[in-house]
C-alpha cells in the first residue's frame, strides 16, 4: 500500500491544525499510516509524524519487520535484554527522548479515543500542548484508495466463497463450530492456492437458535443445530489487512410462520438500504431508509443496533449509519450494510452486505442468495 | 468463572488505596472481574465498581449478553436507535452519569496503560481525583485461581494435539497456512466433540525459511515449505477465554551443521529456564537461567526478546521474565518459557512451554518431544 501519500495527507493537517507532531497509538491508524501491523501489542509501537521526519516506538522483536514494511526516518528500538550497547529498554523512555526533540511547547495532535492515560500524562507534564486529531484520521481512513477498494473486493470474494461454503454444509447434529469450519477450509485452500506471500484475518460466527440469534455478537459455540433452526452466519475475511463482510439469515429445515413475515421486513429492510445508499445521501438517511421498512411493519421496537457500518482496517468503522450521523456520503467510502431485527421467541434476522460507492453507483462486493427460498437448507 | 470473589478483591484494593471507584476499561480486566467479553470493542464497555455497586455501561446489541454473564447491579445501556423511552445513544453521556453519581472529589482508580484520554479528561473536568490501579489488577491476574488453571490446562492439551497436527502434517510444498489449517482442523473437531458451549480463541503462526523464523512475529503466509526447512511454529489456544502456549522450532528434511548447533543451546537454555522456575525465585533469575546458556554458547548477541510472559486471560500478560523484574514468583502464576535466538543467515530457534508454579513444584502443561530428532520431518 502507498503509504507516503497518507502521510503528505495527515502533514496536511498538521499544517491546517498548526499542529507540530502527530502521535499514532491506535494500531489500525498506525498499519494505515506505516503499513506495519504487529501481531501482538503487549509491547506497545508508538508512530510520531512531524513536518519533516517520521519515528517509528519498537521493540527489538519487530525490528526486521518493520524494516520491511515500513519507511520510517527513525526507528526507535527497545531491548528486553540488558546490553552493553546502551540501547534503552523501556518504551516510555524512548518516547521522551522523542518528545524531547520536539521545541517546547510544541502542539501535539494525538487520537483522545486511543492514546491511553499514561502518554497523554507524558505529553501534559513536559508542556506540550495537546489536540484531538482522531475525527481527522477517520476522515483520511474513511475515503478509500483505488488500490485499498481493490483489496476490500479480493476480501468480498473470499468472504462470500467462504459463506457459501458454510451455509450449504449446514445441517442437522452438526455444530456452530464445525459449520464454520466449512468455510475456513475454503479460505485457507483459497488463498494458498491464489495468494501468495498473503497474510489473512478472519472472523467468523454463527449464532443458531431463537435464543442465541437475538444475541448479535456471540462466538461460535458448540450448540448443535435442529431441525427448523434459524442461524445467523456472519463472517468477515481480510486479506492482507483489509476487511470484508458477509452474513445471511437462514435456516435448516422449515422455518415458521412468523419468521417468515420477520425475514421478509429484515430482507425488504436490507434490499432499501443497499437500493438507497449512495454519493451525496448522509449516513442517517440510510439508516432511515431501512427503518422506516421495519418500523412500517410494525416491529422498530426490535432493533437494538445501527443499519451498518464502514468497513476497511477495522472490522467496523466510521462512518456509521446511524439515526444521527448527518454525514454526507463520498465516493470511495465502503459500507456494510446490515439491518437487524431481534425478536424475543422468534429469533433474530440480519443479512449483511459490503458495498462501495463510486462517483457513478455502488458496488456490492459480497454475494449469496438474500432470498428465503435460498436460505433454507 | 467465580467473579464475586474477584470483586471482593477489587474492592480491598479500593478500601486500602482509599479510592471510591474503580473504572475497568482494559477488555480483558472486564472480562476478568465481570465475565463478559464482547467480540467487538467498536462500542466501549466500561465496568464501574464502587464499594456497594458495580455498573456497566453497555451498547444495546451486548444486553442480553451482559445479563447471562455478568451479575453487575446497573446495566446503563446506550441505544443506536431513536427511542421513544428517551434511553440514552451516548455512552459518553453515560459515564458521565455513572460520574455524577459519585461524591464531589471523589478518588478514582483508572487503568492508566488503557483508559483512553477522553474518559480521563472527563474525569478530570469534573474534579475527580485519579490514581493508577494498573498494577493492583495485574497484581490479581497473575495469581491464577484453581478453576482457571483446570481452564488453562484444558487449552494446554488442545493447543499440543493441535500442534502435534500441524508439525505432523508438514512436508514440501504445503504452504505455512496450509500446515496451521491440520492444527486448526484437529481443534475444531476436538471442541466440537468434548466441549459443549464452548468459545474458542486461537492464534497460529508458522513463519518459515531463515529470512522469516528470524521475524518473531509475523502472520502466517503462503510461503511453501522446501527441503531443509526451518519453522518456528506457534500457536496458543484460549477455550471459554484462558489460553495456554505452545511453540517447536522444527524441520522439513534436515538442517545443516550450524543449525544443529544453534537449536542444541536454544534447547539447552529452555530447558534450563524450565528446571530453574518456581515459587520462591525472580523472574529475572529465570530469564538469566536460560540467557546463561545462550551467552556461555556465544549467541547472546542474537536475543533480541525476554524469556517469557505470564498467560491466561492475555496472549501475553505481566509477569514478563525479563532482566530487569525483580518480582518473586508464587504459588499459581502461569507462565510461557520461550527463550530464542535469531541468526541471521542460519534462523531463528524457540520453543514454548506453558508452566503452572505450584507450591511443591512446577507443572507443565503443554506438551511435545522438544528433541531435535523428533523435531525433522
Amino acid at each position: 500500500m502507498n503509504t507516503s501519500q497518507r502521510i503528505t495527507q495527515l502533514r496536511e493537517v498538521l499544517k491546517t491544525r498548526n499542529l507540530d507532531a502527530a502521535i499514532i497509538f491506535n494500531f489500525e491508524n498506525q498499519y494505515y499510516f506505516s503499513g506495519l501491523k504487529a501481531i501482538t501489542y503487549s509491547r506497545p509501537i508508538i508512530l510520531v509524524v512531524e513536518e519533516n521526519k517520521q519515528s517509528l516506538i519498537i521493540p527489538k522483536v519487530e525490528e526486521n519487520h518493520a524494516k520491511e514494511k515500513t519507511d520510517v526516518d527513525s526507528l526507535y528500538i527497545y531491548q528486553e535484554v540488558r546490553n552493553s550497547s546502551g540501547e534503552s529498554t523501556d518504551y516510555k523512555a524512548l518516547f521522551n527522548d522523542v518528545l524531547s526533540k520536539l521545541n517546547d511547547n510544541s502542539k501535539v495532535g494525538i487520537e483522545y479515543s486511543s492514546l491511553p492515560t499514561d502518554f497523554t500524562m507524558s505529553l501534559q507534564s513536559q508542556g506540550f500542548e495537546i489536540e484531538d486529531i482522531q475525527q481527522d484520521v477517520v476522515d483520511l481512513r474513511s475515503i478509500k484508495s483505488e488500490e485499498e477498494i481493490e483489496a476490500i473486493k479480493t476480501s468480498g470474494d473470499l468472504v462470500s466463497g467462504a459463506l457459501k461454503n458454510t451455509l450449504e454444509n449446514s445441517s442437522i447434529n452438526a455444530s456452530e463450530v464445525d459449520i464454520d469450519y466449512f468455510g475456513n477450509q475454503f479460505l485457507f485452500n483459497e488463498i494458498s492456492k491464489k495468494f501468495t506471500n498473503s497474510t489473512l484475518d478472519y472472523f467468523v460466527m454463527s449464532p443458531s437458535g431463537i435464543e442465541r440469534t437475538n444475541m448479535p455478537h456471540v462466538f461460535s459455540n458448540t450448540r448443535k443445530l435442529e431441525e427448523g433452526d434459524i442461524i445467523i452466519h456472519s463472517r468477515q475475511v481480510g486479506l492482507n489487512g483489509y476487511r470484508a463482510e458477509c452474513e445471511r439469515t437462514y435456516f435448516v429445515g422449515e422455518p415458521s410462520e412468523k419468521q417468515k413475515e420477520v425475514f421478509d421486513v429484515m430482507l425488504r429492510a436490507h434490499n432499501a438500504a443497499l437500493d438507497f445508499i449512495k454519493v451525496g445521501v448522509t449516513a442517517k438517511e440510510v439508516d432511515e431508509a431501512a427503518l422506516r421498512v421495519i418500523r412500517e411493519a410494525g416491529l422498530e421496537k426490535y432493533v437494538s443496533h445501527r443499519t451498518g457500518h464502514g468497513i476497511g482496517i477495522g472490522q467496523h468503522e466510521e462512518p456509521y449509519l446511524r439515526f444521527d450521523n448527518d454525514l454526507e456520503l463520498k465516493a470511495g467510502m465502503v459500507f456494510c450494510i446490515e439491518p437487524g431485527i431481534y425478536v424475543p421467541g422468534v429469533g433474530g434476522f440480519r443479512h449483511s452486505d459490503t458495498v462501495v460507492l463510486r462517483e457513478d453507483g455502488t458496488e456490492i462486493i459480497t454475494e449469496y442468495p438474500r432470498e428465503l427460498e435460498q436460505l433454507i437448507f
